[in-house]
């Protein structure tokens, strides 16, 4: 069985680029909604930052996180911002504890 | 107009402390679910760690969220993690950025 991935990417804008990360990360949002697999693609800045960004993304597989990685949206996205952001986007995969109520208990 | 509250709670274990630390949140899952405006409490376990947890969380109110930290399910948690835990639990509050898809474009 093919189990869901989930991680959170975080992404800091260098001081001056924190519009335009935000305008192109939301930009992509659309698009990446529509890619196959993508069952979450949440889109967050941090509460009090006007340039940290929290994208939580939950793909039907490792071969759909693939194809998202490789496609044209993450293309632009990464041609956009190569050199807008503070370092590397930090990715921190996740794997999910269920139990209780299975809506509510899962992103 | 009440606005929902994200936010991403992270727990380390002491060594030692893990299997406790696991135990002890994914009991409160339901608990916490049944409690009034619980949108999302979804537990984690940060991949390729066996004591890094992470609660992706939504409240559909900071009045919610606060009547939840006071709670009967959080007190318990409090006191079994008392020592349980390498330090206090690191709370980052999202604001939410809204584009395309409303389902998988929101935790």
């Amino acid at each position: 069985m093919t189990e869901p991935v989930v991680l959170m990417a975080t992404m800091v804008a260098k001081p001056g680029q924190e519009d335009l990360v935000e305008k192109t990360l939301t930009a992509a949002l659309p698009k990446v909604h529509a890619e196959p697999g993508c069952l979450r693609y949440a889109l967050h800045r941090k509460t009090g930052t006007t340039g940290e960004f929290v994208m939580i993304e939950k793909w039907a597989s490792q071969e759909a996180l693939g194809a998202h990685m490789k496609g044209a949206a993450m293309r632009e996205v990464g041609a956009a911002l190569a050199r807008a952001l503070a370092g590397a986007p930090d990715m921190v995969f996740l794997d999910a504890i269920s139990a209780g109520d299975p809506d509510a208990g899962a992103v």
